[in-house]
């Protein structure tokens, strides 16, 4: 196959899966998700394409994808050479169109379609270097790695330099990292068997589908209704019995820490979590403080002091509440507080960082964190202890970098968001070259896995004893398959046409 | 006409002018803007529609008025009462719908779109009480004004009791300033005579008919040939005269200043400046720090320092850099430095502010600041001495509302960004309700006014004696007229059509 020299068309398909039929995932600001992504394919004057990607949840991927016709005649028609010459300039580019740019700069739909088609580039690349992602990262040399990055309103943070010198100190056993991870793979646990309303016969067989393939580590959404999580904690353990963690290392369990959970059933569950290996607790707070600090008390009572136990608050609370709310729960020593309050808020969680972490709280968030200028600020503020950020939300592979080596800088661990559709496909690449290059170090990391919609990836992730398999194709988020886009492109698919003609969704537009 | 009880359909066009091939206006950032806006009509059971809209600058209107149409759903079928009866719930409801939320949340295109028709419902309302928004807004009871505002995460800068008690403790006076204005007007200066390409002709013409409407104020954009500016200033005082200001207060003149003016220009530029009356004058800095410096002395052996010199550095710098840069030109006393740095870098505009204000040196930024929780940052933070607010930038006046109360605490200016198209006859109401309700100072406020595209609006701004009038007409955009969206719809509209078929102008989309 011949090496490509120039793209020859971008071409960009809302793919929507109906994951809110099947009840995949929720969260409590995005209750009723369709898995969706704006996809882009790079077409070139050779046979190699490149695809990439940007994550939502459902209505207004159409709008994504509008976005990134926008972007289209600054692509095509684009020499590979000049864009990987200096892809941080490339990259500057799109985000600086003299135009277009009003509508952010660098933040909401234009940045989700920005890391869209950069993503689909570094995807092309590494398929014309013939490597998987994360291996064109890690054998690229330092100074051209940085030249990827627009380094602009960065300086006060990480300069050029600076990331040069950070990355070649830890070239140091980046051999050993890599034939380590080789051999055992990222660790990983799942949340697929346990969304929360999955009938029972559905739990038992993916939760065997999920054991003959090796995961040892399983993660059950609680808190719908206390009866039924009862009755599905009960199958998980006649399916997977014993010996293997149902939450384990670095995940954690907030299945007995619902809001209006009463003593007996939070005693009850935390103790069966015990006996489960569980060392890890997170409560939800915020809805009276009387009853999050007699929760809280319970659960000290019954997990003691030597296993973890986090509370989080989903953006909820004002600045000063959150610190309120926080000092009366410290003596129950809670690791950290995820999403106290708004993700645009850095001054906000900086106070909050300031006035809880001589207590032994650390803040967690970054999922909604928009560009690197926002992330440089956190870290700077020490307003995140976790960082947690999304691979498509910053403008792709470049902007992904740039936080991860500021991160570094400041001794910040990156967990990246997973989960969704592609998310986890993309995401090892980040994990797995931060691990070799950057921060080299397992402690705090780990790979979100969720088993949904692997199966319409051309190269989805492998899962092999719990442990993300290092993936080896060529490309980033390499594809979806054709058969999939045929059924799940929005509206015209074949599938939502079946379930528009039988009123099971009504067209979104 | 009967009154109307809910809304029956929501209609956005895609509107744009090609201000590009006038040279009506540019900055440095988006030196060829289409002045463009989603423009969103609400209809309703009665004959009374509401009309609203965002600002852009031409490519990518599109992609807001698809965001715009994704939100049809929340708002179609509502009755007015409900939405009314608790506007900040409703304001809500828009921006933290659980799929499209993930696409910002409250930044970039979805809030633009949000703005767009937020906006268009306050114009209703406004229709409906027979009153122009800012009589609506300044005859609401506080607690009612302050029900439209969503104070999450506004809590540490302004509870919702605070804001009641502010604007209680500013009633005194009310109707003296709401009498005052609409004897004055509002102070006004124009920029629409003096575009930098502009023929001699046209500038005769355009000042010619400024004066016959009583414009006393004049702003020339220069810095593209300096022999040219030297033509086009001796046609504005060959026009005008000198009894009238070229530039006036609170406008200030950056005509002397250029990036790469030498010693002699600059002299002579600035001298006549003075003898035009010119008190304030603004340089481009951040090229070379000696240039700077040079230039810099030049200025103040020339204008003195009794005058007032401003800096603009157009998002140019680094944090530190800004800092560093300032100090050397400190001596030399300039009254702000605007945009030194990312309009997303409440932080550094932080530090700078922390290490210039002693200096006697204030930030200047807002423009391009996303929401409610960034203002409130910059406003904490101490990161801007004046406050430039977009009408459409933050979520409609619901949010602006929230940002005027805010800076009122603070004691910031807010000075609203104007001209582009439509701005002028939003923002005047925001200033009018600032002067009246709220601020009660003109003191450092001012509205810029930019004789463009007004012809096209079905209630116009007026301008008398250098001063926009007091609107009368009911609403707050009031609407566009018919026959300019028959011409101007992109890109069906005939005189698009026209422009693609004579080759003018390729179709964006």
């Amino acid at each position: 196959m011949s090496l490509p020299t120039r793209i020859t068309d971008l071409i960009v398909k809302d793919i929507r899966f109906p994951t809110s039929l099947e009840k995949d995932g929720s969260d409590a600001m995005h209750k009723s998700p369709d898995y969706s992504l704006a996809y882009v394919t790079v077409k070139t004057d050779s046979e190699i394409e490149g695809r990439g990607m940007t994550f939502t949840v459902g209505r207004g991927t159409h709008i994504v994808c509008c976005a990134v016709e926008a972007f289209k005649k600054l692509v095509v028609g684009q020499k590979l050479a000049d864009i990987f010459g200096d892809f941080g300039q490339f990259w500057q580019s799109i985000c600086s169109e003299d135009q277009i740019r009003w509508l952010g700069p660098e933040k909401g739909v234009t940045h989700l379609a920005t890391a869209a088609i950069v993503n689909a580039l570094w995807d092309l690349w590494a398929k014309m270097e013939g490597k998987p992602l994360w291996k064109l990262l890690v054998d690229m040399e330092p100074e051209k790695l940085v030249s990827t990055i627009d380094f602009r309103y960065m300086e006060d943070a990480l300069t050029k330099q600076e990331a040069i010198e950070l990355l070649k100190s830890r070239q140091a056993g980046k051999a050993d990292r890599e034939a380590e991870l080789k051999n055992t793979g990222f660790p990983a646990y799942t949340t697929s068997c346990g969304w929360l309303d999955y009938p029972d016969d559905k739990i038992r067989k993916l939760a065997t589908e999920a054991i003959s393939q090796g995961m040892e580590r399983f993660k059950m959404k609680v808190g719908g209704d206390i009866e039924d999580d009862i009755r599905r904690a009960k199958i998980f353990r006649e399916t997977i019995g014993y010996d293997r963690l149902w939450v384990s290392f670095p995940a954690y369990t907030t299945s007995c820490g619902w809001l209006d959970y009463p003593d007996d059933k939070i005693r009850k569950l935390a103790t069966e979590a015990i006996s489960q290996g569980m060392e890890r607790f997170k409560m939800k707070v915020g809805g009276d403080i009387e009853d999050d600090i007699r929760r809280a008390k319970i659960f000290r009572e019954t997990i003691g002091y030597d296993r973890l136990w986090m509370v989080d608050a989903n953006q909820k609370w004002e600045v000063q509440e959150s610190i309120d709310w926080m000092k009366k729960l410290a003596p129950y020593k809670p690791l950290w507080i995820e999403e106290p309050t708004n993700p645009d808020d850095i001054m906000g969680h900086a106070a909050i960082a300031e006035a809880l972490n001589p207590l032994g709280i650390a803040v967690a968030t970054g999922e909604h964190c928009q560009n690197r200028v926002m992330f440089k600020q956190f870290l700077k503020a020490k307003a995140m202890q976790y960082c947690q950020i999304d691979a498509c939300r910053v403008g792709g592979v470049n902007e992904c970098i740039a936080i991860i080596l500021m991160a570094a800088k400041y001794n910040i661990p990156v967990c990246p968001h997973a989960g969704g559709v592609g998310l986890c496909e993309l995401v090892q690449h980040l994990s797995i070259f931060d691990y070799i290059s950057v921060g080299c170090s397992l402690k705090n990391r780990t790979i979100e896995y969720a088993d949904h919609l692997h199966e319409h990836m051309e190269a989805p992730v492998k899962i092999k004893n719990g442990c993300y398999v290092v993936p080896t194709v060529p490309g980033y988020l390499v594809g979806v398959k054709e058969e999939a886009i045929k059924q799940f492109e929005y509206p015209m698919g074949s599938e939502w046409q079946r379930m528009f003609a039988d009123g099971t969704f009504e067209p979104d537009v």
